[in-house]
């Protein structure tokens, strides 16, 4: 109670609260990982009062929730930006979103906590339905794009969903074992490969990735 | 102690135990899945005395060791395993081997269990280093099929370990969502989908799996 006075106090809205908690997550989920992430290393990313934090979220799979659910809206906003409306384009802003270099310390953790929660969610129904969400959400992307590049005439008739369907979950095989194993450039390799096996295939004109743009491809 | 003598007294070797043992431990993590297996599971699985089973191995992590090592020979084993030499034969052999159809759930809890280890492995030095190899065992087996495959001028050039890397990982993607979330069918349709993109753009004379034999593809 306290907490939400203080905020508005402050001047600021539950909505910014909110997005402040959301990016304390973000870091400490970074930082830490899943499995033994702890209240405290999320206060620790949050420059707002501890008390705050817990007015908001009794507990680490409270909090947890309410981040997939945000998460679901950012990535697939993420994944679905494009400076462009070419489908070729976006399809690669889609599937470059996906790659993690190295040095990318940050990003591979946060994939494995991503993991790490996809793994929990099987004994827990609440975090299923978010991620089946999430997953939902990341192959329909990616069918629109499909869709909208056979309206165009720029991709073969194929059956958007399951092509999609396809693209996204190779990614994340792949970087699942980078972000485990250690494979390094795992995820850039299996870019490589959809473009030169699936991207150039749905190419109507019989033309490569690699012919229709200098860079980016 | 007692148990090796009693393994000794019934006229079995320590092969025998250690195969009953790794047998015991398949059929546990198949029912109960990792996180939550006890060794009472394991001994719940073996028809021999509870003590024996201690006798081998004190420890969960430590049976698991073991499990881990006896797998990447039994894994690579399987699917390696084709009655032909033929490469495209031996493809599809490998890639089916990786569908889980709707009421194999024996294989859907184990292929869980194998995905909770990969993200214990983060932590765990030693499960790391067994199941890199894991790893690179499967991605050699494909890449052994399509290297055989190129030589054998069925396949078109290409780098057999970044394509062979494509192909499992893909598939161990989409049996990760058919498995966590519940996707069903979704190793089956990365199945199709290998065999829509990669296979047929290997096949070196244009045709596709579809015509080269009215069953398998």
């Amino acid at each position: 109670m306290s907490g939400e006075e203080d905020a508005k106090g402050s001047g600021e809205g539950v909505e910014d609260t909110h997005e402040a908690i959301m990016g304390a997550t973000y870091r400490a989920l970074c930082k830490h990982g899943y499995a033994h992430l702890t209240m405290q290393d999320i206060a620790d990313e949050f420059d707002k009062s501890r008390p705050l934090l817990h007015y908001h979220y009794d507990t680490k799979d409270e909090l947890m929730l309410a981040f997939v659910d945000n998460m679901i809206g950012w990535v697939g906003g993420q994944l679905a930006r494009s400076d462009t409306e070419a489908p070729l384009d976006r399809m690669e802003a889609y599937i470059d979103g996906f790659v993690i270099d190295p040095g990318e310390e940050d990003r591979e953790t946060f994939a494995l906590a991503l993991l790490e929660l996809r793994v929990q969610a099987v004994h827990n129904d609440e975090f299923r339905s978010r991620l089946s969400r999430h997953y939902e959400n990341n192959v329909g992307t990616v069918a629109d794009i499909i869709a909208d590049g056979i309206e165009a005439e720029v991709f073969r008739e194929v059956d958007p969903d399951e092509v999609g369907e396809f693209v996204y979950t190779s990614l994340v095989g792949a970087r699942m074992y980078q972000v485990t194993m250690g494979a390094q450039h795992a995820s850039r390799r299996a870019r490589d490969a959809l473009a030169e096996f699936v991207v150039d295939d749905l190419l109507v004109d019989g033309r490569t990735t690699g012919e229709y743009s200098g860079e980016g491809w």
